[in-house]
């Protein structure tokens, strides 16, 4: 299997992904950033701002090769540090606080030896949680890992809700979804078939973002729940760039910098010591920034 | 020494810089909160908020005993793994974009073998780079140095150039200030000598700030200043969360975190590839956010 292959489809899920979106805003369009890197290979950076749905949002194909950092590489316990790294990865900071912000994120990785792996995500990060939404989005994550091996949506939806947590707040980001990291081809499962595992979860990605966002974007809101939404992107923004991997990765290579960071959004806000009042909506959502609840079950 | 005698003049620095910027204020009040820390010892939080001048600020106090994690009890290259820590700590957000973001911080850390040491730090983040105000700054922190040894100023201003830095940008967070940290009593200093030195940092803000507070809250904005204003608390959302030594020490040793986080501002934004037109003020301000510029001469 060729990287071409590879780079191809991951080019044609970012295309396809930004047309739905697109249809979905109805208003603003993607504008898009070619790079390059340094050290070899480059991007397409591809962002979406003041839409009639989508404050901001970024959807972006990279394929990159370098040397890895001393530091990564020891923790990766490699000794060969030449790697290509290729994916699509996304955030999208919708205007309303009734509509979910949204993470995905699928990408192969290959060192000089010939070793290589996929990994991905998704997750989805409700402002104010709506358990039919939750039940609806994992339920697709779970019919497409079903296609592939009945042991990869427990297995990675545990890695989810393990991953998209913060610690420091005792709070999972959003109501998880799934995460795999260092799929390795091999005995079990050829590399194949985790390439058209990894493309089949960037394609589960439009469908079933574009539906929960039909259900929601014309929800009123006012005033108190644009403060809740400045809040938990401020949760967002501290899960980013204290714990996210991908972030940190980026920024110890020297990536793009505007392309790494354009997953913060436009409006945040700290206020201190703010805590939701009792019975309501915000309290509800809290109750549900847990680990381990089963959202297929109804 | 003793530790007493140490918490003690903290908390009355504490005490005359909350005394100061309220008056500076002439509107909003500190609220306090007290609070205990799990393994020993506890703090006290004065948060301003929505004053005249200030949109959010905290003045911290705390005296804790803990148990170091094992990383960095690793990384310090101790044995010893008990300590005891104090320390002010402040962070001010003014609404104007024309009054600078400021920080300061003192501190003292003793461990369970007697080993101890002294730090701090103050730096000023201006929106708008006014070089009258940042040289005035220096001055008073140079004086202040002077004092004590001839070599704190140039010694420390340079480790606030170092430290005060975020890669990923490479631009400094603001025009500087000093920086110290593990000056340890020895042959060169007593610690009584280096207790004095840092209590006279801490006695340096009040004076110094409110007089640039003084020089620039009356200048008119507009939104485009504002929009500037969220940008820049950007960077310093960048540089708490990815760089700050005492952010992380407090996340890793599950500190209280809105004292710790009370340093993010209350409104923020990222804008995907922001860039300041050339020739204006922005633009002037990017220039000036580079290490070694030698602030004292005008």
């Amino acid at each position: 299997m060729r990287r071409e292959q590879i780079t191809d489809s991951f080019k044609s899920i970012q295309d396809s992904i930004c047309n739905a979106l697109e249809l979905c805003d109805g208003k603003a369009k993607f504008e898009e950033d070619l790079w390059e890197h340094t050290a070899g290979g480059g991007g397409r950076t591809r962002v979406i701002q003041n839409g009639q749905v989508f404050e901001k949002g970024g959807v972006n194909f990279s394929a990159v090769e370098g040397e890895l950092p001393p530091v990564i590489a020891d923790n990766l316990k490699l000794d060969s540090t030449k790697y290509f790294a290729t994916g699509v990865s996304i955030v999208i900071h919708p205007i309303s606080p009734r509509v979910p912000i949204i993470h995905m994120n699928i990408r192969y990785f290959e060192l000089e030896d010939g070793t290589s792996w996929f990994g991905g995500g998704i997750d989805l990060t409700p402002i104010y949680v709506v358990d039919e939404d939750a039940q609806y989005f994992h339920l697709a994550l779970k019919d497409t890992c079903d296609r592939f091996d009945q042991s990869f949506y427990p297995k990675f939806k545990k890695k989810a809700d393990d991953y998209f947590y913060i610690p420091h707040r005792n709070e999972t980001r959003g109501v998880g979804g799934v995460f795999f990291d260092q799929l390795r081809p091999g005995e079990e499962f050829t590399k194949e078939m985790l390439f058209d595992f990894t493309c089949a979860i960037g394609n589960t990605f439009a469908p079933t973002y574009t539906e929960i966002v039909r259900r929601n974007q014309d929800l009123e809101f006012g005033q108190d729940q644009t403060l809740w939404q400045e809040i938990r992107r401020g949760r967002y923004v501290e899960f980013n760039l204290v714990y996210d991997r991908g972030t940190k990765f980026g920024l110890e290579t020297s990536g793009r910098i505007e392309s790494i960071l354009m997953s913060l959004p436009s409006r945040v806000g700290w206020h201190y010591n703010h805590s939701p009042e009792e019975n309501s909506e915000e309290a509800y959502t809290l109750t549900k920034l847990v680990k381990g609840i089963d959202w297929t079950k109804s």
